[in-house]
């Protein structure tokens, strides 16, 4: 295969920042040929701004059939995505998906068994994992450094809209329309951190205030208690309502804890196991010695990284860094804040699919909220 | 009135600690008089060490009847700080108590209620409330500096203890001896603190440890979320088992956000109200300047200055900075952590105090822990 050749599926604010970077020739190993998009003045701005060789298209389906492209950027609203993601691949076309992977677990989970049938290289726009940091965190506790993990907090409350933020689309912040709120739109990445870097609980206890402090529907202030298999135990706190909010990761283990503000790694690292200096130590009160251990890590190549990643994987069959089949984690998890909230009650991964879509559903189906409609779906004008 | 005529009930730790700095004269308004103590290695040891001024007792009753004191400090064990300070005051002794201020809000309430009748100055040993620093977080929320309060975060999660601490006291970390874990010997200081710096929640949701990290039956890992009038949430964390843990308070409000950690104050202080802006820009994106401002705060004479505190108001009528029927405040928050999670439910403030006496006696009831018996329930060696 000479480049990779690229379409894009949508080009409001993800989808034409994807193609800024892919024109200008940012990465080597793919090039933008073709774009679709079913709002005309983003055809037209298409037009104007990405030169004659990027076709454009009214449609995905249009472009999908063209044979004009090898593999598509999907940069629609949330629900489109998996949907668009398997017409793609069972026509055997390389996919690459903004986040979040679906709204509901049912959609994605759909999408992963096409994915896993298909010799298509299947991606999701995991950009925060391309960051020094996180992979730090996660190599911190993958590798054992940090010992097993007993507590995890995450405080990421750094993600303030305001109420225009919400009018500036009818789909936005509506249960039809976007299917959640901080959740669905703001927190995919994080959930994905939380559970690349710590693990994936397997109990969920949430408490979500929809509409708190906007005028919308939708989630905007979650806090959710998770207990891990190993009986560790985390918290995740996030919000849009507050400002200048907090991007905090905290994770104790058995040597000690780490700390992720700022963009600064900071690792209190105890000098022996926790767990033996408990059960060893004869001396009463007494604790032990920590070192207090600045952990190098900083750059990372955000959204051109996992572009450059994914076409590197399909030309040359290297692993993906974030692969689509994964995005179901951080999905369910959020899922499952929901459910708990709904039911007032513990929620145990894996979660029924089916329950979720279906108290889902219930939401879509008694909605009161009245937002100008934009009239369409694929309106991905403000998506980011 | 002269100085003050102080004893102390229970020469334990605690006791002997406040006996030091008052047999050196660091407290201008009183003078330790006499001692009581049902340890007589203790009695011998106040013999040797506070010279014959201080007269010594070994009953806290034999002491109260003696008229020699006009004030008692007890220090004993949590169950027995309601019994004695009610004993006290019913004789017209004015009474400080270590904290906590009992062990379930029923025999606090009595004790109050003996209180609010009584003339005597009842005080309560927190001496945290003496730190600049959680005078200034105080100060920062009543002055309105912060705006209105939407959402606390306390992590505290530095009182490692080691096995052999739990071993060390037969009443220790058991339902019978100290009636809790971190929540009743650890924390009180931290949640009222928390309470009296942000205000008490009216709703609990607590997921805790049971002698998670230690052979023991009682708590040692708790996460709670909570609830406050205003619609805003809090959490607090704590455990003994982490080392070296965190201690964190973050008080998220209408005019930004504002974090005590090691020691220091940082106001992250929007220029104008979050919620005016929220509903006042008309941008989409964008959010509130913020202006971070280090907050001057340091010193604070801790046990002493309480101590120094009580005498003045019994001498001179002074306010108490820490009022002993305050004690019941954090001590509700405690039980009602328990509550949750014995009932995995929520529970709203106030509690039924029977319920949770009821449920408390439970568990002394079916305790099948098995440890060395120190003999004596006035045992405070070791007590802090």
């Amino acid at each position: 295969m000479e480049k990779v050749r690229i379409g894009i599926v949508g080009v409001g604010n993800m989808g034409s920042n994807h193609s800024r970077y892919l024109t200008a020739g940012e990465v080597p190993d793919g090039e933008l040929v073709a774009i679709a998009d079913i709002n005309p003045d983003r055809i037209d701005w298409a037009k104007e701004t990405l030169g004659e060789k990027v076709q454009c298209f009214g449609t995905a389906e249009d472009m999908f059939n063209s044979g004009a492209i090898d593999a598509a950027i999907i940069a629609t609203p949330h629900y489109d995505h998996p949907p668009l993601a398997i017409k793609a691949m069972n026509q055997g076309i390389h996919v690459l998906i903004e986040k979040p992977a679906g709204v509901y677990t049912k959609q994605v989970r759909e999408m992963n068994a096409v994915a896993d049938k298909s010799d298509c290289v299947f991606g999701l726009m995991f950009n925060q994992r391309t960051l020094a940091t996180h992979q730090k965190m996660r190599d911190l506790v993958a590798s054992g450094d940090l010992g097993e993990v007993q507590r995890t907090n995450y405080i990421i409350t750094d993600w303030f809209r305001s109420q225009s933020y919400y009018d500036s689309g009818g789909w936005r912040a509506t249960w039809s329309g976007e299917g959640g709120g901080v959740l669905m739109n703001q927190c995919p990445h994080n959930l994905d951190l939380w559970q690349w870097i710590c693990g994936k609980p397997n109990r969920v206890r949430a408490f979500i205030g929809f509409g708190k402090f906007h005028d919308i529907e939708v989630d905007d202030s979650v806090t959710a208690y998770v207990e891990y298999p190993n009986g560790g135990t985390g918290v995740f706190i996030t919000t849009t309502g507050e400002a200048p909010g907090t991007n905090r990761l905290e994770v104790a283990g058995d040597n000690g804890k780490v700390v992720l503000e700022n963009g600064n790694i900071t690792f209190w690292r105890t000098r022996g196991s926790v767990s033996k200096f408990n059960k060893e130590y004869k001396g009463g009160f007494g604790s032990p010695e920590v070192w207090k251990c600045d952990i190098p890590a900083s750059g990372g190549e955000g959204h051109k990284g996992i572009t450059k990643n994914w076409c590197d994987a399909i030309r040359n069959g290297n692993d993906l860094l974030a692969p689509g089949v994964e995005g179901i984690h951080g999905l369910e998890i959020a899922n499952a804040m929901l459910l708990s909230a709904w039911t007032d009650d513990w929620v145990d991964l894996p979660i029924s699919d089916d329950l979720y879509h279906a108290e889902l559903q219930k939401r879509i189906d008694s909605s009161t909220m009245v937002k100008e409609d934009t009239g369409t779906v694929l309106n991905v004008a403000g998506t980011h």
